[in-house]
């Protein structure tokens, strides 16, 4: 895994090879696969346990935070971690997506902690919604609306890491996002 | 460039080669040197191009529409066609930035266009914030809050057109955000 990893961040997913990762990692073919059936089952292994942080974190919050709209302003403040980890790793999953979106039998893995994000959302809308405290049309569009937002902070944060104050601007743009969610009186 | 254009979708930017895009378009690989110094700059013309319409439909919402909230909102209109047009294209953009991220000599060309965008909005925030429409921490960060949220709605809605309805979305997701953007009376 670790062998595959710098292999992945040095020369990408496509150009790296079983062959290469082998022999950086000193283990023969046979052994490769006996654990990966495939250069993208490593690959998915390395994008879960790199979000397993993420979903610990993101659970946290809601466990800590009952209220939606206060949890989702705590949220903010793991941006700049994901984005501190990511910094080598996102082009490489952009890459993967890329390679992903041309190929169908890889198409399902790929996207399933998109996926899994997107349920999570949708259900913290939901019972936002329910308590009251989150005004929208419905909890899909107010979860797509927090993805989308979240997406794309992450992405600027880990292509220009240094172009802007992501922690502040993730906050901010967060905090902003949460006030046009939350109900009020007009 | 359509014979660019075509391969760069077929096999991505980085498999496309020079040779293959002269024999696509018939033509030598000396007329093809004269007219673009390298692949990267037919693919950044081929970008310019495609951006050429976004960049219209952006100045004219800004033209008809004085109000910064009122305009911004009618700017979620012209997502669905970005999406559309971007269909086949995206994959391959994301894929260059992807390289270039790696390669410096290009990426400041790489980054122009989002660097135009970047502008635009925070020129369009300050001039909300002047006519006290909107209200941010400043113009900076409620222009990167606009680019966040569009870049992610553009991602998705190129990644996953049939994940979800693109245009319903965009437009309640900026309608939310310029709800928490739009100054008023506490």
């Amino acid at each position: 895994m670790k062998a595959a990893q710098d292999l992945f961040s040095r020369s990408g997913f496509e150009s790296a090879s079983v062959s290469e990762i082998c022999r950086l990692a000193g283990v023969s073919k046979g052994a490769f696969y006996h654990h990966f059936p495939s250069k993208q089952s490593v690959f998915m292994e390395l994008l879960m346990e790199w979000l397993q942080g993420v979903d610990k974190a993101l659970e946290n919050f809601r466990t800590i935070q009952p209220e939606v709209p206060q949890s989702l302003i705590q949220m903010a403040d793991i941006l700049p971690e994901i984005i501190k980890t990511a910094e080598g790793r996102l082009p490489i999953f952009l890459e993967f997506w890329v390679h992903a979106a041309r190929d169908p039998s890889l198409w399902k893995a790929a996207i399933a902690p998109y996926q899994k994000y997107k349920n999570f959302f949708i259900q913290m809308m939901g019972e936002g919604i329910a308590a009251g405290s989150i005004s929208a049309a419905d909890k899909e569009t107010a979860a797509m609306a927090v993805m989308s937002l979240a997406i794309g902070l992450l992405l600027q944060g880990v292509v220009d890491p240094a172009g802007s104050d992501w922690t502040v601007i993730g906050r901010e743009s967060i905090r902003v996002l949460t006030e046009g969610l939350t109900r009020r009186s007009k």
